[in-house]
């Protein structure tokens, strides 16, 4: 794919989709994220069959319409981007492409149209409209304290499935097929249903050696709830420790008087032209990570 | 609303109706607190059909004593205050006007009845009665804790519902109507249920895939609920971190030996008469908002 | 009551009634314990209705031998112990006078048959029988923690309690009786089950807006879990932070080397004859508390 | 048992089976896995009354295959083991007994077969494969956390026994059998059911006492678990802060640039070849706790 010269209107139509400083920026979000919402809503009702009979028409016009704008879009994001490849395969290009997609298709198979939910992701760009650093932080930290505890994590849950598949046995081999555990996935299932505390009761123990098994297997699953949180608990706690350990007293004080999150940076919603990097300092001239020139207002 | 001066008389009542610091005033809170018991309790033996038939007249007339009781207590309220249209606006005020309107509606139109069941809400005041500045620190450590990890709950919470319309569709689609998962809406619903282990199981998966898909659920849910308790934890103890920090060793010392919580401030049940502003320092003579002078005694 | 003096065999059995650090005192908390535990199964067995009717007279005879034992046990914790009114109303004193009372009292009156599982109650002496200063400062620890964040979480319970009674009517108006929730103390139950996350699912919203309603409580549920366990992690947390700072870094490196719990003083299991007291440090020879002398070992 | 002279194809089979730093004994490992994963879906599949109606020769084919390719691995381990009794005594060693031993019994014993599902447990040698100091350093450390709580955890657990017990009774007095609560096991039963938040809801209260005293319950179930979550929290935390205080600051910002956990010392997959010890560091030429020299690398 050749890359063609980058013109004025491209950069003019880059700033209104992919950016939210600009008031026609902001006003396109918002549009986007209504339009999103309502798309949702109409395949939500479409499932109900009561509704379904009654707004048919209505129903399947309304989605054609959102299917046709959300084309338009994202044909748009490819030509306004001067990478086009790296959106067309960037986690949110391949969004967008999922959700205009099942609708063409359902006019060959049936069944697809249901796929169109996959829109909901598409709520995750709520983020960067509402512009707020702060809410971006909130998720960045989220992350990284997840990261960070990822293999504790993975320990965990494997620990968890273990669990889960030596008792299910043994409740299939105690409870057998009359109370319902009628094999043994399905007893792993009923397992899991209980080692997390969510115990729907579509099959229970009934034998009173079942009951004091599954006794055991709960008391379990509420007692290593504790395992995963601590870990949590704990990497935040310490990765606060060290921030704060790192700053002279006179610092804190001033700190504390100020903000809570004081190494926090502001960063905008723009999206460099060239190389799609985000979260740009407020300000910013250039990308930091390719150097390309920032298109920051329509004035500049 | 023209002001008008404010007698005697007012500041009496003011005193013992706003405060719990004279025997008087606490007198009339504690009967106040008794009062809106009894008539909640009321309210819920009313919505029990066998008693509601056999003590229809008791039930009946204890409702309008208490409602007559409330609605004297609303307008000496209003009466006494400097500012009414501030009480009238301020939450108790919308609250204490609402316990009372139900009931007169009820004589107009019918089903308004079970609103009086807000009167709950008024059980609030029992902080400002127990007079424990404790309680008082003890709500306003939590609300801080809360207020700080906002951001983080708020991504937390959307994360959440992206991952039950996400998670609601794709069981719609393995499940469908026989199971019980005869729409998305309905379907969502469901995963919300697993997803935060409540587990009613007044619809739970039939088919092995459903069933596989809702032990993913399952364990996503039991794992994340470490999220936003790990916030929770760690903002509370960086706060705890950064006070303790502040202070020298000596004081420390004195400090675990009197007081797990040093930096409280005791404070009283006054509330000022003009401006309505609580959480005084105990023996404040001046309103810290806005200079009026309190009544603190009534020997004053 | 007059005070009798003091004697021998009186000092004699204490030892091995009260305290578990000799031979002869280990002994008989030992067999006090599968006492106390065979009684808890025998009445649990009574309960099953097949059981009972198989083995009526077995089981009858051994409640029977049981409650004499305790009985002779109660009589003799009396006589041994210098001030015999203290043991009576203590704590334990009330425990073990529940225990023997319904046998005899089932003689006269049916039903007081089943209060005899009160005796699981007595189980708790097992903390002292294990002779584990380390679990005695476990539960200690467990105790001040809970103690110190007592007042947010009484104000936690009484916003839980508040909450459940607002949602509560709200269902009860959106779902009336056709769906379960039949009056207002039904399904204010039924939002408690909701929002602890337990959903037995005997009762569950039908209605589109009822579900809806319940997600709002369940994610609300599934949210607050955070907060106790915020408050307990950082008091706990902030407690080991004081005492780690009250040390110098000499200290800490030594007590890295040795022990994870530094300041917990050893403690035996010996109680003091003249008040009661517990919790002596080992080879203490005189109670901390009256200055009475212990009985430290029979050979003593 | 005479123990034999050690050979070099005893050491060379020695590296393939208990190690995994070489091509030979990576993908010796990556097969076993493949086949202990294919033989727990077989035992899974073959529970299935529809699948083991069909498939039935296939299953018992593939099952017996299995099964001999395990005897054969576990006479290898044996053999190549300088101490063999000490591998067949060893936590791996009977697991590994016990995933073969079922089948065989099941041609004289009907019933042993579903024992096999034993062989989940050997999936525990995932760790080992995937050769991440990472995931040993996180279990590591999970474990310590637990171990360090390990009293206060047995405290808790003990009380929330007890307290099921007398929950339990209580239930079992006010419910009685109308509502399933037919005898004092089957209520404690439910009180666990209910105190761990799980709720399966095939026994629910019915009268209006039992429904408020299970609220009662399950407020309790879901405050006390900040208990053990505070707990773990609080012990991982105390030892990040020992950790972070005994260090000065340079090294922290040093620590701080590198990696999240600067004590973990990398390790491998190998294990002694005389006494089994495991968690070798890296390029260790000597076992670190018998001194026997370890055999690094084939072409060592």
């Amino acid at each position: 794919m050749k890359e063609k010269p980058y013109k004025r209107w491209q950069a003019k139509l880059h700033e209104i989709i992919y950016e939210a400083d600009t008031p026609a920026g902001k006003l396109f979000d918002v549009t986007l994220l209504i339009v999103i919402l309502a798309s949702i809503t109409l395949v939500m009702l479409e499932s109900v069959v009561s509704i379904q009979v009654r707004y048919h028409t209505f129903l399947n016009i309304s989605e054609w319409i959102i299917t046709i704008l959300f084309s338009i879009e994202y044909i748009l994001r490819i030509v306004t981007v001067k990478k086009p490849l790296k959106y067309i395969t960037s986690f949110y290009g391949i969004i967008d492409l999922l959700s205009t997609i099942p609708k063409f298709l359902s006019l060959i198979f049936a069944g697809t149209q249901a796929l169109v939910a996959l829109r909901a992701l598409r709520l995750l760009r709520v983020f960067r409209i509402l512009k707020l650093a702060r809410f971006l932080g909130a998720s960045n930290h989220l992350a990284a304290a997840i990261k960070a505890s990822r293999a504790k994590i993975f320990v965990f849950l494997f620990a968890v499935v273990i669990a889960a598949t030596i008792f299910g046995t043994i409740m299939y081999l105690v409870e057998g097929e009359a109370s319902g555990f009628s094999n043994i996935p399905k007893s792993v299932y009923w397992c899991i249903v209980t080692l997390t505390t969510v115990g729907f009761g579509d099959i229970a123990p009934v034998t009173p050696l079942g009951q004091f098994i599954a006794s055991i297997i709960m008391v379990l699953g509420y007692g290593i709830i504790a395992v995963p949180t601590g870990i949590v608990s704990a990497e935040y706690t310490r990765k606060a420790y060290r921030e704060e350990k790192d700053l002279d007293p006179y610092t804190i004080k001033q700190l504390n008087s100020t903000s809570p999150h004081p190494r926090e940076v502001d960063v905008n919603s723009q999206s460099c032209s060239f190389c799609m990097a985000q979260n740009h300092k407020d300000h910013a001239k250039f990308c930091y990570k390719c150097g390309h020139p920032l298109h920051l207002k329509s004035s500049d």
